[in-house]
């Protein structure tokens, strides 16, 4: 058996298409590193994955919800498909130790079950990073045939943000007693989430917060979808299949409207931009030379040119302003 | 009086200078919607302010410890100086409610102290985001004459981390019983902490936390300064001058090494990149028109051409790698 023969891209889609997870895994670990040609390959067969965001703050249970949601992939999934596919997505931060621990706990329940792929996932090494690391992973994941890819993601902080709005459906995830929280950041909240879940919906406050998220919803401009609210606790399974259902509904109305191909566009517009902006640093850290940026450097530390300044003569020249031909050409 | 010759950037700098904070504000607000005139300004006027960060995950205390340091900084200060900046970043997200709620306690607390100068920052309008609007509004506050500065982040998220970074001495907070979280971000913490604090000291666990963190400086190649671990309950005030006898301790080693000058260069440097990548940002997005990116994008949809390559296809022929004049010419 030849190593290197099996490691060529195409070949490790083939065998990952035929239910090979190994195959999968390095598949994965390649894109991570930013392989151009994965990305490629996956983008040009890019299969019918449903994907589901799952975010909130450290704490509020989204390892035990989707560790129940993988479940009801199983057992119900959509259109019959009964695979699902997790990423845990490791913002790569000081604080960011829940996913990673979440991750090891649910590799033990579902360890034994072959239709279960579970991956958390670092992007040091992607460009673009998160924004564009992700919908890379995603789609690997749908153009080797998983029908359902849950998204999980800690939700503190803008890239994370950017991720959870980077599926078709997004799970926002509070905790009862929370309010406070959720008015101060109303804006952000409504922006991403399609679905509320009140997690651990057994403690005190849970129906203030439910309240709350109602009150907010009364006030905003809601669009044809208003966020459901769910009450879950994950710990014993209870409102899960309520929870599967409401995803299942928003599914059904992204469909019925037409709206799932438009809202695709709108990410593949935003990733693509991501794209060329990492691709034009990559040219700039090419053509910036060190001597060049040393001496800039130097000229700022005396306080003769202030970084704005120095960055547009910098690029001065640079560019030729949209004069180069076309994509389409 | 007239209002336009008020709102006159050097006017407002002369006026904060002479210790009108209305000036102030309304400067850092400038500086927050990105104001290229104001950074310029600060830039060649630089000041002498040393800057402290504090950083550490939501709950950690960081508010009312920095409330606690307001305080010694006044009364201590360094060279004399007893007036203190505190900026509290937002960091814009949907989970952000922390900062904003423990500045309007600190807001209440010193309101009267016309020597402490609180504001929370946003950084939506500021092009290069957090990473370039900070430095940016330190430098602001450094030119008009204030001595330290302490800028306080929710340390989650990666942003936030280069934020961390940015200040003179970086101070990360922890809690007992936070063991498992300091294990699986020891690469992260030891990046940026030149300080540990396990606040909330009086908790069960303390002495554990305190040994992981010993263990974890024991088996990392630490340079010249090993960051010290101070116990604190900021609540009660315990700890706190022993904490700033601390940060008077690094900010000694810096100086007595002549490292922080070297520090504050390489913190220009990455600055400056960033500056560099956002104005390239905005003439990709001057040049490549609305037409030619739909075109673009609709050939992706039809899976004939892969982000990457489209990227490429589009850059073509809008760089010329290089030719440009130099900064210094």
């Amino acid at each position: 058996m030849s190593t290197r023969r099996n490691s060529d891209p195409s070949t490790l889609i083939e065998s990952a298409r035929a239910g090979n997870r190994a195959a999968l895994a390095r598949l994965l670990t390649l894109v991570e590193n930013g392989s151009r040609e994965v990305s490629a390959l996956a983008f040009k067969a890019p299969g019918h994955a449903y994907t589901v965001g799952i975010t909130g703050a450290p704490g509020a249970g989204k390892s035990t919800l989707t560790d129940r949601l993988i479940v009801m992939a199983r057992e119900k999934g959509f259109d019959g498909g009964d695979q699902v596919a997790v990423l845990a997505i490791d913002p790569s931060s000081p604080f960011s130790g829940g996913a990673i621990l979440g991750d090891r706990v649910r590799m033990q329940n579902h360890a034994l079950d072959e239709k279960v792929f579970i991956r958390s996932m670092a992007t040091r090494g992607h460009l673009g990073g998160l924004a564009v690391a992700v919908p890379d992973a995603v789609r690997l994941l749908s153009a080797v045939g998983l029908p359902i890819v849950l998204v999980e993601t800690v939700g503190v902080g803008q890239q994370e943000v950017e991720v959870a709005a980077a599926t078709d459906t997004t799970i926002v995830v509070v905790n009862p007693g929370w309010g406070d929280a959720i008015q101060a950041n109303k804006a952000g909240l409504l922006e991403i989430a399609d679905l509320f879940v009140i997690n651990k919906s057994d403690r005190p406050g849970a129906r203030e917060t439910k309240r709350d998220l109602e009150l907010m919803l009364d006030l905003s401009a809601v669009g044809e979808w208003r966020p459901p609210i769910v009450e879950t606790v994950a710990s014993t399974g209870e409102g899960v299949e309520a929870l599967w259902a409401a995803i299942g509904d928003h599914r059904s109305h992204l469909g019925a409207q037409g709206t799932l191909e438009s809202l695709r566009r709108a990410r593949l517009e935003r990733e693509f931009h991501q794209i060329l902006l990492a691709r034009v640093e990559e040219r700039i850290d090419r053509a910036v030379t060190l001597d060049r940026f040393a001496a800039v450097i130097a000229t700022m530390m005396a306080g003769d040119l202030d970084p704005y300044e120095a960055a547009d003569r910098l690029l001065a020249g640079m560019f030729t302003d949209g004069a180069g031909p076309s994509a389409d050409a």
